[in-house]
């Protein structure tokens, strides 16, 4: 169960205390250019310690490659990408051993295996995502090869949404601003958060484009299905939308309906995807974090012994887990469109023959 | 791809103009008794023609159970539940067989397959969510056995919210709905769309109560994950929200967090789930169904010769496929807990060793 | 656990006296022609009460078909085939209702789930493969849109083995034998064993020709790997062999390996995979089936209250399995043939882009 | 395609000259005793340089565990082990650079790939074993709680064959073999082939003993074709027999089948397998492999141009994979059980029962 992904395989192991953590992708398509440095890049668009809006703690990511890349490219053999661990003193957790941070995993973790690891989120950590944004990194360039761009950036922090998109804006922005009208008062909301010991949740907004139409699996692993279990899996999140998305509840039909003309889609209420499969026109996700429920105010919670106690959190994190969130949103979006092409290239006579003449 | 779930394994099949729909039920656990009647019940409620508030198709949806069932228990076999189609003629569909229904899947089948099954929405159709509601009440009956129940209503339609959530109250609503004072507007909202020609969206709301902590598997079969994707899978889902959902990118963690204290969870913003294994608190989900795309007004389109044209759908349509799409949002979340109940099973030594001693 | 293969995937249900058998065929590619007459010539060929060498028991085998076919193609739904079953008598079965039968199912299925099927072998009855050959003479027709054969024969009888392999031969003989010369010996020995009350072994030659180099997936899906899991998975099969197969083991590498000129393989004793994956040569496989566990002799056994008892069986089995396991076979290498040919598509960036330019 | 195993999945990555081999293990159940010295000593078993009768190339084979272990215990998390490759020397292959050896699986992964890895085997070398024998101890370790043994050693060798099975013996014998007094023998067909530049086939026995009734998952993952798939997915593996095997293909039912009496089975012809379910009789399954396909005489192959030509081999191969093959059937078939066990956990009510409540 930590594996994503059918044709296009991702698995990922590591704790945020272990002594590594990484990824194995199985399924690339042997003679893909894997670019090292470009995997490192997309890692360290994520690396904590960067700006006054992320965790301070400093770790340097490194990549290495164990295996399935040979004279730069992919051999069709498993790609195994390791981060080994720097910064693993736990002394920070020293004081909530024995307690259950508020809206953490901690609890859940030790109901579901009684086996508690102490030393910080351990598996639940964003840590892993990592590994995520590295093997999304291969997948974008697969994709890149078929003219696929994922992009995307913060669309709103605690309640200040954009206006307009610019995700060319948002990659120079130190918290992926997609408007830079607005980014004044997103970076001023995170900062009041931090200031105050407390935390604030963000939107992301993922944009994929140049997608050619019939990429989705009916009916259980439909791309848009597979998009909103991609997003919800990641930490954090607490909704997902796909183009109109919540507000299409509210609408009338002749209002929401994309009607075409010979050229296509006169609209794109719904973000790109029918029936599960892709139109063609572009696919818009919004992607909703809570705030990060590490924060330093006085909370109450439970310990391992059933007792009710008080504490306050110590250590470094991030004021607002969707900024770097958004890396790992674009990853995931990365990852889910990597195998549905994949998937498709079985699924009609015409493509098998294009194949095997 | 037609298959839902790990353990508990649902796979559908069925076309709306084929000549049977249905679905395979495997890993249901061996001696769970297997109630037909209860399937039935549960079949009837999504069924068509029932109210003015739904289709005027009429079928009477009658369950066979082909296999899996030995004197009213499972038997460990895999259990196919089948419906023959008895409404089988497409004459409404003459007059667009050669263009794409604008919002519907049409256009999106024809390019992923390149065939063209113009007799209404055959594999795409919303028919084949009463194969996933007859599986559904075998999961629930399972989940019952330990406590779990699964509960779903209208919360809004076309913006009309509900502000208190009755599950009894909305078995006996002709349109589900959960707030009896909200339930004439909203059936409005549904006939005023009606009469006009037209459709209106709505919100479901699922939830799911009497569960113990510790079901999900991390980190991609996730509770909320697998909720999400199974929630956004369902025909026309343009959005899930789980627990505080979309509001939580706009609050603080100090808003957001739920405390503890020694009886438990103080709060529920996280919608009972947290690092995507259930905590024990309610499970909340909310479900945004985008309106009916097929609507009677003139709209253009393009037909298969890549030519603009203008039409009106004939035919009988639900003016609001959010209502019967709370039976199957039910339906999914039951298969979802089904699943996460079976794989949970095998995940500590200690299960192991109440099995095997 | 009831399906077969990952892109091309069966799922079977069905007991052999419920009302049904049949099969999900899920990942069909779009657009290949459904010839309904070939599937039910193929589900004939293993149909019981056709000769003296298989069981008096008649049952017509009609297949219908559910779903997933317009037109006469496959539309890239799951393809539903079923079959009704007519003998549903269990009388025969009456006298052996509380006790196990030696060398059958009855008592694993009993001690696994705790139920027990009294009326023939249920779930696990042999039944079950009309199933897999339906859904194998789908396989084939995609196979052969490439050129790949699978053919099979009887290769030996309570040991009288042929000495040559006459595929054409095998498919006009009552016991699909392939050496002429050795058909009236063969028969001899299922007729002798049948008189005498009793039953006997036999293997299985199955011969895949055409087929290009490249087919299977390293490593744990290779295509060594899957065919012998495929054929060890029918019901009384003993032992798989591939290429020298058990002889391999006594063998010089200088006198198995298999020497290469440019012309291609000058041997094959590989018989056609090496590293998992397809030569281009013949894939040779041998497939040993017990004798049916069924006879008329006077046995001990135990019963549900655990005593000892004798018994006579009586009712209509087979005097030797593999004469009809001789189509099952076929049909299980056809299957694990089209899953590999799908699962292919997508392993290297040149076949991705022939198909996505 | 790189993972074996539904619930307990061990997913391998590595080549034989990349910088690592390993696997991750996911689906262990929480708080299981992680040896890491046990995991240690298993590998060793098959690590090169050992003995005359296998390879003299030298590797430490030092497992490390990344991920997964706290204090001692599993947590539920994926489990990582890695051993990085010391010996990346690739000088010995200059002179086949552009050659296929025969009977390797350089040919077969350059049609499949188009890629050509030509320092040494790749991922088809034997070294990724090394990973199957780490997953393997953990196997073994889960199994032991439950009283399952797995053992093996060398039936035969190059058609020397033991009479009796002394799996004790076979622990402290250079080549694992099963009988004492045809030891000798086996040894002298190793050396004798060595020493003329050639190899030998051979057979391994694996038994697994006291295992409880019910292990299999049919009927497409039976624990028998699960096992047959296992074994035969192992490299130069070319057939595999489960109890009397080829034999019962030879043998009249009265004579195959295993009576009972209130005791149990009075005989074990089924190998303690029937219908696919473990029947509580010790599993005996026969593993075939073919000689080394790398010799030292001189042989004729094709190279990457199409021409034919005449080389001889250099380096340092085992004379006999079989010997250090018994250390991964062994390995492979307590990950099939492993599987099995968990798999099993949920396939009834009672065992839901004992968990739940």
């Amino acid at each position: 169960m930590n594996s994503f992904g059918v044709k296009f395989r991702v698995t990922t192991f590591g704790e945020s205390h272990g002594s590594a953590i990484g990824c194995v992708i199985d399924g690339v398509p042997a003679g893909l250019e894997i670019d090292e440095e470009y995997i490192q890049s997309e890692v360290d668009k994520r690396k904590p310690g960067l700006t006054k809006f992320a965790t301070q703690r400093k770790e340097s990511d490194s990549v290495q490659i164990f295996s399935g890349v040979f004279e730069g490219l992919s051999t069709g053999a498993p790609i195994t990408l390791a981060i080994f661990n720097e910064n693993q003193k736990s002394n920070d957790y020293e004081n909530i051993k024995s307690l259950f941070r508020p809206s953490h995993a901690d609890f859940t973790y030790f109901k579901k295996y009684g086996i508690r690891d102490y030393r910080g989120g351990g598996r639940s950590s964003a840590r892993e995502t990592a590994a995520r944004t590295a093997a999304g990194a291969i997948a974008k360039k697969l994709l890149e090869k078929f003219g696929i761009k994922v992009q995307s950036g913060v669309f709103a922090i605690g309640g200040v949404e954009a206006e307009s998109l610019d995700f060319e804006y948002a990659k120079t922005s130190e918290i992926f601003a997609l408007d830079r009208l607005k980014e004044e008062a997103q970076k001023a909301a995170v900062l009041n958060a931090k200031e105050a010991g407390d935390s604030v949740g963000g939107c992301i907004f993922v944009k994929i484009s140049n997608i050619r139409a019939g990429f989705g699996e009916p009916l259980y692993n439909k791309l848009d299905g597979a998009l909103a279990g991609a997003m919800m899996g990641i930490n954090g999140v607490k909704a997902v939308e796909i183009g109109e998305g919540v507000n299409a509840s509210k609408l009338k039909g002749s209002e929401n309906n994309d009607q075409m003309d010979k050229t296509g889609f006169m609209s794109n209420h719904a973000g790109g995807i029918l029936g599960g499969i892709s139109t063609g026109a572009d696919i818009d996700i919004k992607v909703h974090f809570k705030p990060t429920p590490s924060i330093f105010l006085k909370q109450r919670t439970q310990n391992e012994q059933n007792e009710s106690v008080e504490f306050s959190l110590k250590g470094r994190h991030d004021p607002c887990i969707a900024v770097r969130g958004s890396v790992v949103a674009n990853a995931m979006a990365a990852l889910t469109l990597a195998d549905m092409l994949l998937l498709n290239a079985s699924c009609t006579m015409d493509n098998l023959k294009k194949i095997y003449g």
